[in-house]
C-alpha cells in the first residue's frame, strides 16, 4: 500500500501510523482480521479522544481507507539491485568514513576491531552528508526565480540546512545544466551583471516539513497558492533536483569578508557548519544552531547537554557538525545531562590557559619572530571577518617562522599551540530540561563567574527527547507527562533570574517569528565580553500541532505576550540596557493556545479547569509584561 | 600557664593559640627553644602580615609574655577526683543517654555492640544539655535587675540558648535561694503583683561571646560601662550561678497561649527547642534556628543541608534539638550537601500523603467517632496557639475513641497516624554554600513547586564549616579561599531570583540589627501557604573580627545598604507585596567594610585593587538599591 496518499486523503497529513498498523494486522494473521480492526478502533478512541471527536473519526476513516487500498506487491525473490547499502554513501573519500562509519551504519559495527577507531575517541565531523535518509514525500522546488526576492528567509528557517542559496559568478555556472536555475543577484555587495543567485534544495536531505514554503514572503499575485518556492511530489522532481544539487555543492561560498552578515539575507549566504542532522522534520531548535555555526562555526567549541540536541548533534557514527573548506569547524562534545554547563566552563578555562601559554611563548620568541608580527597577532581583535582573515594569514606567517626555528624548544611548543592565538568562543547548548531543571545549578554557576561564555537554551518547554515530561519551563495550563491534567504552576522566568546578576547578557528570541531579532541577539551575545544566555523559543512536535504552522504559532506567541522578545545588554548605558523587542500583547492568549494540543487537551479533559487555567495564564501574561516594563529602567 | 589573662594582656582577646604554641615548644624540647621561638615568629609574620603590622606585633608580644608567664604545676601523680568523666553528664535519666551517649562521648564508642543502638538509627533529642563544655572564661550575670527593661533582646541574640528568662508565680520561687534574683514582671499579660521576671545564664553552656551584654539596651546612667547584665570572670561567680541555673530549670515556662509572640519580648518567653549546640562562640546562624523552634518547634520537620548547621545540629552523639514537656519537638535529619532541598521536598510529599490518609480514615470512621469531633479536628486551622492547644485536646479525645474501637481495622490504622491530623510544617535549613551553590538547583526546584515549604538560608557569605571558601554569596571585594585576592564578581541576588517566581514569599533579614523584622519574616513565611525563602544575615568568625562587635557590624551592613532588609509577600495586593524594611543607604560602604578582615585583607595585599573593588562595591550598593525600589510596584 502507498500509505502517504491514503493518510493525506484521510486528512492525517503525514501521519501514516494508524494506516500501516491496520495493514499489518489485516495481512499478518496474528489476530482474526475483524477482531484486530475492532481493537485498533478501540485503541484509537483511547489514544485520540482527548484530541477531539474529529481526530477519532479521521482515524476511523483512515482504518477503512487502509483496508480499501491494500494491494499485493510481487517483489523479486532475490536481490536485483546493483547498489549496495554501503555504496549509498555517495562521495565519501575519507577512509574512516568508508571503512568505519559505513560498516556501523550497515549494522556491522560489531565486526570492527578496536584498532579501527581513533586513539582519543574523536570522530570525524561532516559525516551526516553521507547518510541520505530521503524521507520526504514532498520537497520544495524553486518554481519562480523571478518572483523570488532573494530574502533567504527559507534558508534561515530550514531545520536541516537542506535548502541553500549561493551567489556565484556567471562564469562558474556557464557550463551547468539549464535545470539549475539562476537569476541576477540583487543587493549589496553583488554585481547584477556578473553574479547570479541560486536557490537549491537537497532532495535526499530535505524532510519535507514545509517551513521554507510557509515562511516565503514571495506570493504570486496571479497564481493562487503559489510562491517562489512550492512543495512538489518528490517522485516527480527528485532525479532532476538531485542532479542540480550535485552541481550546486561544487560551487564556492561567497567570500565571508564581503557579506553583510547583520541581516538575514547576508548571514544566510554563510556556509552552515551544521547540516542534515537527524532532528525531527520541522524541528524548531536546529535553525538556531545552524545560524551560530554560519556566523562563528570556524572558531567555536560546543558543550552540549543531553537531550534532543545531543542526539541529533552526535548520532553515532555520523555527525552533522562539519569543517569548512579550510578545515575549520566547531569542536563538539556531550557530557552528562546534569553537568553540561560545568563541562563548558571547563572547556573555557582550558581554552584560556592554552591561550595564555601560547601568548607567553609568542612573547618569549618575539626577538626571533619579530615584534611586528607578534604585535599584529596579539593586538588583532578579530571582531570583523576581514580581521579574522588577517589573523589566519598572520598565523600562517608565524608557522613558517616557527618552522625555521625548529631547534628552539619554545618554537616547537608554540607550533603545537598556534591555533590558540586565535579568538575562540565556548558555546553551551541544551534544552529546557537541562537548563531550567537538571542542569540549572550549573547554568546559574557559569553565569555567576563573569566568564565570556555563551549559553543557548533551545526551549521547547518540555522534555522533548525523553517523551514529553514537564520541566520548570512548561507553561501554566499545558499538559505534559507528570502534569497530564494541566500544569498548575507558572513557567519559570530564567531570563529574569539571569538578569539579576546584572552582568549577564540575556535575550529571549523566536526565530520563526522574528529572525532578525534572533540574529541580532546571537551576534550581541557573541560580542559581549561576559556570560550570555539566549533563551530560544523552539516549536516541537510535543506541542501537538502540525509544525508547518510553527511560523504563525510563533507569531501568535509574540502577539499574545506568551513569549515576549527582549534583549538585556549590560554593556549599554543605564536606561538602554533592556530592550523589549515585541509589542504590548495585542491578541488574547487563547488565540495562541487554541491551536496546540498541549493546551486544548486540558480543556477537553476538564473544561472548567481548562478555562480556569486559561484565565490564570492570561492574567500572568499581563503581570509578566508589567514586570518586563519595569526593566526598562535598569 | 594561665593563658587567657596573658592573651588579654597582649590584646589578643580570647585568642590563646600563639601563647599555647609558644609554651609547648618552650617546654617540650622538640626543637631547641631559641630555634622554635624564631620559627614561631616567622610563622606569625606569614600568617598575620595580611592583617597588618599591629597584629604581627601583638603576636610577637604574646610570645614574649608567654615565656614570662610559664610556671611549673605540681599535679598529683594519681587520679584524685571522685567525679569520673561519665558522671559529668548531670541529671541524665534516659538509659540511652547514660549507656550509649556517655560511652561515645567518653571515647569508648567502639566498645558498644550494634544492639545498643536503635533499630531505625534515630537518636534521642535534647541531649546537648548533658554535654557541659564550660568553655567561657567570662560569663554574663544579671547584675541589676532593676535597671533591666525585661526586653528579652539578650535572649533572642544568644547563639546557645544559654541565657533565658521566665515569668513565674511568686509562689513558685518563694523557697528559692535569694541569689536567684527576680523582679515584678512588667507588661502584658503579666501580673506585677503575683508574677516575677527572672533572667538567668547557664554558666557551663555559655561560651562567653558577650553578645547578650552588647545588645542590652539597659545602660546605667550613674555607673560607667555598666548595664543590666555584665560579663564577669566565671571563676568568681560560677558556683552560685550554677546553683541558680539548677533552680531556674525546674521552673515552668509561661503558658504559650497567653503570650504576645508577635514581639521580641513575648516570643522570647517561649521555650527554645534548640539549645547548647556546638556552634562557635558568637555564632550568627543559631539565633534564627532557635527562634524558629521557639515559635514552631513542636510541629516541624527539618531537612538540614550539610555545613555548620548539620554539624552543630547533629553532632553525634548529642543533639541540641529537644522536645518540650509534652514530648513534642522538631524531627531533624541531614542528607547530602547537594540534595537537601529535594530531601525536604520529599519530607513534605510524605507528610502530605500521611495527612491525606489520616483525614480519609477519620472521614471513614465518622459514623463511629462522631461528626462533631471529626469536623472539629478537620476544620481547626491551628493558626493561633489557643487553637493548636485545642487540637491537641481534640486528638487526645480521638485517641480515647479509637482505643474503644480497637477491633476496627481503620481505627487501628488511624491510631498510628493521629499525629498527622495536626498541622505540620517542613523547614529546610542550610548555609549559603548549600543554597547559593551546591544545592541551588534543588532550592530553585522546591521554590518552583508551589508547595508550602519554608527555606531558611543562614548566609555567612562564605563556606564556613569547610574553612572559608568563596561561594556565590561571597560579596565583591571580599577575600576568601579560591579568591584570596578579593572576589571580582558580585554576590548573587538569590532573593531576586526567587521573587521572579511571583508566588514565593521572600525575606532578607538580619537579627542582630533588626530582631523584630526577623521575627515578622519568620512568622509571615510560616503563615504563607506556599514556598518561602528567608535569607538571614549570619555574622561568622570567617569575616575576621571579634564577634562581640557583630551587632554594630550588622547595623552598619544595613545602614550602608550592604544588606538591605525586605519582605516580598505574594499574598498581599499589588503595590504592597514588596516592603523595604531598611532605609536608603546613609553611610559609606567603607564604614562597614573597614572593620572586617575579609575586606581589609584585600586592601592590605593590594591597595590599588582594594580601592577599585571598594568603588565597584559602592556603585553596586546604589544600583542594587535602585533595583529594589523598582520592586515596590510589583
Amino acid at each position: 500500500m502507498d500509505a502517504s496518499p491514503v493518510a493525506q486523503d484521510a486528512n492525517l497529513g503525514k501521519r501514516a501510523n494508524t494506516i500501516l498498523q491496520t495493514c499489518f494486522f489485516a495481512i499478518s494473521g496474528i489476530l482474526p482480521k475483524e477482531e484486530a480492526i475492532d481493537k485498533i478502533k478501540k485503541a484509537i478512541v483511547k489514544s485520540y479522544s482527548l484530541k477531539g471527536e474529529k481526530v477519532v473519526k479521521m482515524n476511523f476513516n483512515a482504518v477503512d481507507k487502509a483496508l480499501e487500498n491494500l494491494f499485493q506487491v510481487d517483489y523479486p525473490k532475490v536481490i536485483t539491485s546493483e547498489t549496495s547499502m554501503l555504496s549509498a554513501m555517495r562521495g565519501a573519500s575519507d577512509g574512516f568514513v568508508t571503512e568505519v562509519l559505513e560498516k556501523i551504519l550497515a549494522g556491522f559495527g560489531d565486526e570492527l576491531p578496536v584498532s579501527a577507531f581513533t586513539v582519543d575517541g574523536t570522530f570525524p565531523t561532516g559525516t551526516s552528508q553521507y547518510e541520505k535518509s530521503g524521507i520526504a514525500d514532498f520537497i520544495p522546488v524553486w518554481d519562480d526565480e523571478n518572483l523570488c526576492t532573494q530574502c533567504n528567509k527559507c534558508i534561515a528557517i530550514c531545520p536541516h540546512a537542506a535548502i541553500r542559496s549561493k551567489v556565484v559568478s556567471n562564469e562558474d555556472i556557464a557550463s551547468f545544466p539549464t535545470s539549475l536555475k539562476s537569476v541576477p543577484a540583487i543587493g549589496r555587495p553583488f554585481s547584477k551583471e556578473n553574479e547570479s543567485y541560486i536557490l537549491q534544495v537537497s532532495p535526499e536531505d530535505c524532510t519535507g516539513c514545509d517551513l521554507c514554503v510557509v515562511v516565503c514572503p514571495a506570493v504570486s499575485k496571479v497564481k493562487e497558492n503559489f510562491k517562489a518556492i512550492n512543495m512538489h511530489k518528490k517522485i516527480d522532481v527528485d532525479v532532476e533536483e538531485n542532479i542540480n544539487w550535485d552541481h550546486f555543492v561544487t560551487l564556492p561560498y561567497y567570500d565571508r569578508t564581503d557579506l553583510q552578515t547583520t541581516n538575514i539575507k547576508g548571514s544566510q549566504f554563510l556556509e552552515p557548519l551544521f547540516e542534515f542532522s537527524g532532528a525531527c522534520s520541522g524541528c524548531g531548535e536546529t535553525p538556531y544552531i545552524k545560524m551560530i555555526t554560519q556566523l562563528y562555526g570556524d572558531s567555536i567549541m560546543i558543550a552540549n547537554a543531553t537531550g534532543c540536541s545531543s542526539i541529533y548533534g552526535g548520532n553515532l557514527p555520523s555527525t552533522p557538525y562539519k569543517k569548512n573548506e579550510f578545515g575549520r569547524g566547531p569542536a563538539w562534545a556531550n557530557s552528562l545531562f546534569e553537568d553540561n554547563a560545568e563541562f563548558g566552563l571547563g572547556m573555557k578555562l582550558g581554552l584560556t590557559k592554552k591561550q595564555e601559554i601560547a601568548v607567553d611563548l609568542l612573547r618569549t620568541l618575539e626577538p626571533l619572530v619579530g615584534s611586528e608580527l607578534v604585535e599584529a597577532i596579539i593586538n588583532n581583535p578579530e571582531d570583523k571577518e576581514i580581521l579574522k582573515k588577517e589573523k589566519f594569514a598572520q598565523i600562517d606567517a608565524l608557522k613558517i617562522k616557527l618552522e625555521s626555528l625548529k631547534d628552539n624548544e619554545d618554537a616547537k611548543k608554540l607550533s603545537q599551540l598556534t591555533e590558540y592565538l586565535r579568538k575562540k568562543a565556548v558555546w553551551i547548548f541544551g534544552g529546557d530540561g537541562w537548563a531550567y531543571d537538571i542542569g540549572y545549578g550549573g547554568v546559574d554557576h557559569v553565569l555567576s563567574t563573569g566568564e565570556d561564555i555563551n549559553i543557548l537554551v533551545m526551549d521547547t518547554e518540555v522534555y522533548s527527547n525523553t517523551g514529553g515530561q514537564a520541566s520548570k519551563s512548561t507553561p501554566l495550563g499545558a499538559s505534559a507527562k507528570f502534569t497530564i491534567g494541566g500544569k498548575k504552576t507558572s513557567k519559570k522566568s530564567m531570563a529574569i533570574q539571569a538578569i539579576s546578576y546584572g552582568n549577564v547578557y540575556v535575550a529571549q528570541i523566536a526565530m520563526g517569528a522574528k529572525d532578525l531579532q534572533s540574529l541580532k541577539a546571537i551576534q550581541e551575545a557573541a560580542a559581549y565580553p561576559g556570560p550570555s544566555l539566549i533563551i530560544a523559543y523552539s516549536h516541537c512536535g510535543e506541542h501537538g500541532y502540525e509544525l508547518k504552522h510553527a511560523v504563525s504559532q510563533q507569531e501568535k506567541a509574540i502577539d499574545s505576550g506568551y513569549w515576549p522578545l527582549f534583549r538585556f545588554d549590560p554593556s549599554q548605558p543605564k536606561g538602554k540596557r533592556f530592550k523589549l523587542d515585541s509589542k504590548e500583547p495585542s491578541i488574547p492568549l487563547s488565540d495562541f493556545m487554541c491551536n496546540e494540543a498541549r493546551f486544548t487537551g486540558v480543556v477537553k479533559e476538564n473544561a472548567e479547569l481548562g478555562a480556569e487555567l486559561l484565565n490564570q495564564a492570561q492574567d500572568e501574561v499581563h503581570s509578566k509584561w508589567e514586570r518586563l516594563e519595569l526593566f526598562r529602567d535598569l
